[in-house]
Parts: structure tokens; C-alpha cells; sequence
């Protein structure tokens, strides 16, 4: 199939409308790697800009078997039952999915995908964390000029996502379950200290008073350890998701956050912090992308890898050598 | 004062005799900023490579009032009763320092600093961290060369320091005080599980008691929220750096982390990971620095950054003018 030309104004109108089929056709835009398109991309935002930025952007990690996407299904309809409108995006650098489908997480979040007022997109495929992450904060963007109020973007847990997507939501939350003090077996080391809020799932049935327990643990614990940042005590809730109940104290926490940390002027610093290193990354990026497409670059780099990892080559001597040539000192 | 003339592989056969002047001379060199001192310092370097990597590397954060000074001298003592040579480095990007002096730091370790088989060398001075770090690390390697097999590299614990030192040492201690519960005050978030072994100091007369309590507290604690990464449980430890009791706990803890790290292949896949991002880190700082060294980006740069920051413009684009304005395709 061939796309219609791109027309960024007329695409941004579309978004900002409410129109489905322009939020998708933008975000499939956003994603796309071809040259033409990254500069319809970049248009595109530059339309959206003035229009961003009125979300709850929430981030949610947990252990596997922590029922993340079932609590996410929970959580969204409680948005939609409170007459918000909730967009879900995903960072999993290890998606295999090959771009433009709305299709996939879907299936994992049949009652709220089927409602018209919330959006579910999966996550951009990518080879680097980077570049999926990148292309999911500017999809966030894209759904906040849409007129999305919560922004829930979900990680994997692969390699670096939890830091990713902390770096770009105002609030992150860990999903737990009850268990024998082994509930964090999967979770790698930091995580812990990224959240702001941490949520014991599966408190019902035979699990409900494992999960009291557990959260209680969990506070007591996080009190001892957990550095008092900026004002903001760490909260240990309990839920069900599966039951859906437990969840509007959830919701109560994103907004009593949203609240305390608006009127403290921690989100806005929060905020132009993030987008501070996130324009630093890209430049990062960008110039590191250039450097490894570099002919004698690639020639070169294997050689002063191997001998930096065997501690026969200094790292730094083996940077600038990279350097000089990139530059064509070399 | 004129210095003599650098002769890179004289001087690093002073370092490997265990000539103190010749050490003291190499690490000034590498602290040094001038291009000629710049290309000598890789040269050296390259001398020393060969003869790096023989000593245990540990690095020692801990809250403000934790005694950390005291701490490393008595550890430092011991290590030098034990028969090892230890050498102590710090990172501190907020000294004042204007490079060169050996003085400094040694006023705190007094007795430490009067033994001739061990090395204080207080923090090179730079306004950034990256710079700071590169020069404690490219000295760490200096020391081993000259035969110190216990190198401690401790950090002021501002900015991202406690980060950038664990991203350079096998082993990170966090070095804590018994008090109610508030004893991370000052701490920031993130370091406490960066701690491959939490010490409790302070152990000794009335605070005995308290200590004892604080360790289990922090024992059970790390248990619930520490993930297991590479089989290594996270031990709590008590010590008097004042009485100088528990220390050689402290000693068989790093020994027994050292065997153990090292016989599981963990030791060599940390260094090699180490360097490597070292390296990556390298490249990265000096393309951004050469950037931003660039008159057109420097005049532009305020401008987007203001922009970026106020949500007017999205990172990417901003980050994409930018490259390309480098690249000369602006």
C-alpha cells in the first residue's frame, strides 16, 4: 500500500480532533526510521508542542507474574469510569514487531482496548533501547495533544527499560506480588529505588492477607532504606486487579502525587530535567550512531574493543584514538 | 618551577620500582590538562597497562557523619598490618583543588599517610565529574603498576559521584551510622543498592547496642529489597573505626566477595563491562565536548535549550538542529 503524502499541519489537525486514524497514522510516523518521514515527524511535534504536556504520564514495571497488564486493564477503566482518558504505550526494546500495527498488546487488554475513549498502542520495535525509547516518549507527546489526560507507558523489564521509562513519566509505579520474601527474584538491582509508589497485586482470596503482610514489609523496609527525595514518602498499596479492588487508591495516589509535587514545583523541575538529558541523549546518540557508521570507524573499533576488555589498552587511549579518526585526525 | 622533560617510559620504570616521586609525578601527569602532558599521560599508560589490575579495588561512600575518613584510615592500617599496600583515591568534583599537591587529604589520616608503604592522593580537580573520574581511574591503574593491591577510591557523595566510583571498583561499600531510623538522610536515591556491603560504624561505647540493631534492621531490609544479582547476598557489617574493632571483618568480607566474584567469572565480566563503558563513556564525553566547543552551537545553544526546557520545542528536534549544526550541514 502506498501512504497518502504526508501532510504534517493537516495530520496534526487530524490528532488534535480526536480522530483515531490520524493519532495512529502520527505515531506510525513518529516510528518510522525512513529519512523523509523523520522529517514529517519532526513537523508534526513541532505543531503538537504547544498542546502537550496536560497528562498524568505514569510509568508501571513489575516482577513477572506480577499481573502488570491485568492491573494496567484495571487501572485504565477506573480512569474511564472517572471520566479520564487513558492512552497505554509500552517500551520493550526486545519487540520483534515490525511497525504500524495496532494489534498486539491488545489482546492482553480486551475490555479497554475495546473502548473507544481509551487508546493502546504496543511497543515500537527498535534495535537499540534508545531508539524505542525515543519514539515512545514522542508518541506520548502525540496522545497528550490528543487529548489523553493518562499516559500509562508499561516496561518489560529488559535490559534498561525501567531507567527509560522512569526518565520520561512524572511518576513510577512497582507491581508486586505477595509471595515469601522472594518477590523481587527478576527485578534487577535499582529498580526498587525508581519507584514512587510500590503496589502489592493479587491481594485477594487466599493471597489477601499474604499481600497485607507483604506491603507492610515492603513500607517498613523502603522507610529504612529508601532516601527521602523530594517530599514524597514512598506509598506501599495493596490491590486486586483480578478483582478490581483497591484500585481507585491507586488512582488516588497518582493524583494526591500529581497534586503535591505540581504545587511544590518538583514536576515541572522533574519535567524540564528530563527533557534536558533527553535532548543531551539524542545528542549523545546521534553522534555515537554517526561514529560507528563510520567506515574506518568499523574497521578499526573491534581491534580496541577486545583489547580494552582484555586490559592490554586503556579505555581513554582507545577513545581517542576512535575519536581522531572519526574526525579525520587519524 | 620548569619540570624536566617527560620521558613517558622512564617514568612509568620509576613507577614500576616503587619510586614515590616518580609515582606522585605520573599522577600529576595524568591529571593534567595540557595537551603535551595529555599525549605524554597516554604514552605512559601504555608503559603500564601490561602491569594494571593486580589489586582489589574498593570504593567507600557512606551518609555525612558516617566517619568515613576515619574508617578508611583504620581499614588502610589494617590492610598494611595484614601485609598488602594500600593506596587511597578519591572523587570529589567539587575540590577546589588546583592539582598537583599531595597534601590535602592526608591531614585526615594522619598515621595512615605516615606510612611510607601507603599512598593518600586527595581528588584531582575538574569542574566535571566525567573529567574527575577519568583521572581517579587512569591513577587507580598508575597504582597498580606500582605495586598497591588494595586501592580505596572514595567519594564526596556529590553530584553523581557514589556512581561514578562504583562504575570503577570489584566492591562498594556504604558505610552508615546507628541512629533512628534516619540514618540515610543525605544519602541519595540509587546508592544504597549499589552497596555490595553496607558497614555500620560507630559500633563502640554507647552506640553499641544501637549499632547491633541498625544491621539486623538493614540486614532484613536489604533481604526484602535487594534483588539477587550475581549471587552475592549483600552483607551488613558493625565496626568501631575509632576502637578499631570489626575491621578485619570488613577485610575477610572483601577477600571473601574477591574469591568468590572471582571464582564464579563475575570479577572479570565486571571489569570488562567497566572498561568497556568506560571507553563508550570516553567517546561520548569528548564528541559533546567538541560540540559544544563549537562557536555556532555555543551561540545557539541557550536559545533551544530554553525552549526544550519550557516544553515549546521537543528534544529531538532541538538535539537534530544541533548535530546537524555540527556536522556543518546547518
Amino acid at each position: 500500500m502506498t501512504p497518502a503524502p504526508l501532510d504534517p499541519v493537516a495530520l496534526a489537525q487530524g490528532v488534535r480532533a480526536g480522530q483515531r486514524r490520524a493519532l495512529a497514522r502520527a505515531i506510525t510516523l513518529i516510528e518510522s526510521t525512513r529519512a523523509d518521514h523523520r522529517a514529517a515527524a519532526e513537523a508534526l511535534l513541532s505543531e503538537l508542542m504547544p498542546h502537550t504536556g496536560g497528562a498524568a504520564r505514569v510509568g508501571i514495571t513489575g516482577v513477572p507474574g506480577a499481573g502488570k497488564s491485568t492491573f494496567i486493564e484495571s487501572f485504565g477503566l477506573h480512569v474511564l469510569a472517572q471520566g479520564g482518558r487513558p492512552a497505554v504505550l509500552a517500551v520493550d526494546p526486545s519487540s520483534p514487531r515490525t511497525g504500524g500495527s495496532i494489534l498486539g498488546d491488545k489482546t492482553r487488554m480486551e475490555e479497554l482496548s475495546r473502548d473507544p475513549r481509551a487508546f493502546i498502542r504496543p511497543s515500537p520495535s527498535g534495535c537499540t533501547l534508545g531508539g524505542v525509547a525515543r519514539r515512545t516518549r514522542e508518541a506520548m507527546l502525540v496522545c497528550e495533544a490528543a487529548g489523553f489526560d493518562v499516559i500509562v507507558v508499561e516496561t518489560v523489564g529488559v535490559g534498561q527499560s525501567e531507567t527509560a521509562v522512569a526518565d520520561m513519566v512524572d511518576m513510577f509505579l512497582l507491581v508486586l506480588v505477595p509471595g515469601g520474601g522472594d518477590e523481587l527474584q527478576g527485578i534487577k538491582k535499582g529498580i526498587v529505588e525508581l519507584a514512587d509508589a510500590v503496589i502489592v497485586n493479587k491481594a485477594d482470596g487466599d493471597l489477601a492477607a499474604a499481600a497485607a503482610r507483604a506491603a507492610r514489609d515492603y513500607a517498613s523496609a523502603l522507610h529504612l532504606l529508601a532516601a527521602p527525595g523530594d517530599g514524597w514518602q514512598v506509598p506501599v498499596l495493596t490491590c486486586s486487579a483480578l478483582t478490581r479492588t483497591g484500585i481507585d487508591s491507586v488512582w488516588q495516589t497518582v493524583l494526591r502525587h500529581r497534586d503535591s509535587q505540581g504545587a511544590s514545583g518538583a514536576l515541572a523541575a522533574r519535567r524540564a530535567a528530563q527533557a534536558h538529558a533527553w535532548m543531551w541523549n539524542e545528542i549523545s546518540e546521534t553522534l555515537l550512531q554517526s561514529l560507528r557508521d563510520d567506515g574506518r570507524i568499523a574497521a578499526r573499533l573491534p581491534t580496541l574493543e577486545q583489547a580494552v576488555a582484555d586490559g592490554r589498552l586503556a579505555p581513554g587511549a582507545a577513545a581517542r584514538e576512535l575519536v581522531a579518526l572519526f574526525r579525520g585526525e587519524g
